[in-house]
């Protein structure tokens, strides 16, 4: 057996998420089944961010254990002829057995984008949070640096999850302004289910006028959901990359 | 009455072109539906580019005689509440009754983008040709030139086309090159079916050394269409905008 770490992009729009559901196509089963075709048995590929329906990525990774023998560059080519092309995969790489895609990563990076013109564009809609209304883009630039270091993001984490410990590190949380878009970027050693989404949703809420950025302290103390702002829609979220030590 | 000049943006993914058809949903059919509500009687939407099934636009532009009067930012905002997302106003202004979106058009911008990377990427899969072999881009962008003056395009038109004359001058004929794409922008007076479509085509064979650079000039002196390259899909094809004197 040998383990392959295999890199993946993909447009989430039509998905029921990374996960295998029940009902409705997932990134994970068109995975499996796709190396499936090449083990001649069933395949389990562990994702290391479970993105939820509507969330896209550039760079989601996986890690499998498969008997076969193909070469890295041959596997990424015989795959992405089986899988359609709203997913990718990017890159095939040989691992160590010990290596598996959620447990390993040492971090994340997710980036939010907002369209803050006007009017929508009907090229990028499927990739933005449109919001027609003016922002302030310098309260939710200070808000967003107020995020970085190690809190309790309970008050950011989708409501009804388990009980386990909320306190993740954020290393880094910013926004940029490029050509009408508002691009948020989050990087950080773990994230909570929603944990993004709150975090902009909360963060627009700022741009409004609706909240204060000296809010955020508190929230992060370990504060109630109830507290932050709505949850930001799925399809304006990318997962950007996965790091390994 | 007035004269309305209506600038639109549009994913051309899902429609049978431009033009209303009798099978399909088409954005003049949407535009005129749209404006029907306002007038209160049919009203007829005359496009400058009948762009084909497939083919994107960004700055298509339509003129239109109404009695409503509606203020033109109102208009936008009222039209886009009751278009679909793939299509959007993206300006409405008041023009002169002589004004024709069609025959008052002194020339037009087409951009065509070919993704030239081993891979494809999901995210603008309708937006590009994929053509993962490599392409010289000298040659293409040495053969592009070669389209630059009035020439009879016979040679780059569809097939079954009508007798009408096929000379048109071209102003601008050049390939960009950005983050993996090759982007072919074309400007001229006017433009014959499936011209620009052709005319990529048969620049794709020359920068897959199928034929030389050289061959452009024989063609370009009423040329048979056959002699041609193949006509380009049409997800690649952008009509950019429409000039007006």
């Amino acid at each position: 057996m040998r383990t392959l770490k295999i890199t993946l992009a993909y447009d989430g729009t039509r998905f029921v998420g990374w996960q295998r559901q029940s009902e409705g196509e997932s990134i994970q089963a068109l995975l499996e089944d796709a190396l499936a075709r090449f083990e001649g048995a069933p395949v389990t590929a562990h994702g290391a961010g479970r993105t939820d329906a509507g969330v896209h990525a550039l760079g989601q990774v996986a890690s499998v254990r498969v008997s076969f023998t193909h070469e890295p560059a041959t596997l990424t080519r015989a795959l992405n002829a089986h899988l359609p092309a709203d997913v990718r995969v990017v890159a095939v790489a040989d691992v160590d057995d010990t290596f598996h895609a959620r447990f390993s990563a040492s971090g994340k990076v997710y980036r939010y984008q907002i369209r803050n013109t006007p009017g929508a564009d009907p090229f990028d809609r499927a990739y933005v949070w449109h919001l027609p209304e003016p922002l302030s883009f310098d309260a939710m630039a200070r808000a967003a640096t107020l995020f970085v270091g190690t809190h309790d993001f309970s008050a950011f984490r989708s409501v009804g999850s388990d009980n386990s410990s909320a306190v993740r590190t954020v290393t880094r949380s910013e926004w940029r302004r490029r050509d009408g878009l508002l691009l948020y970027e989050i990087a950080g050693d773990g994230f909570l289910r929603h944990m993004v989404r709150a975090i902009v949703g909360t963060l627009v809420e700022i741009g409004r006028g609706w909240r204060n950025p000296d809010e955020i302290p508190t929230l992060l103390n370990g504060g109630e959901r109830s507290r932050a702002g709505a949850t930001a829609p799925p399809h304006g979220l990318f997962l950007v990359s996965v790091d390994y030590d």
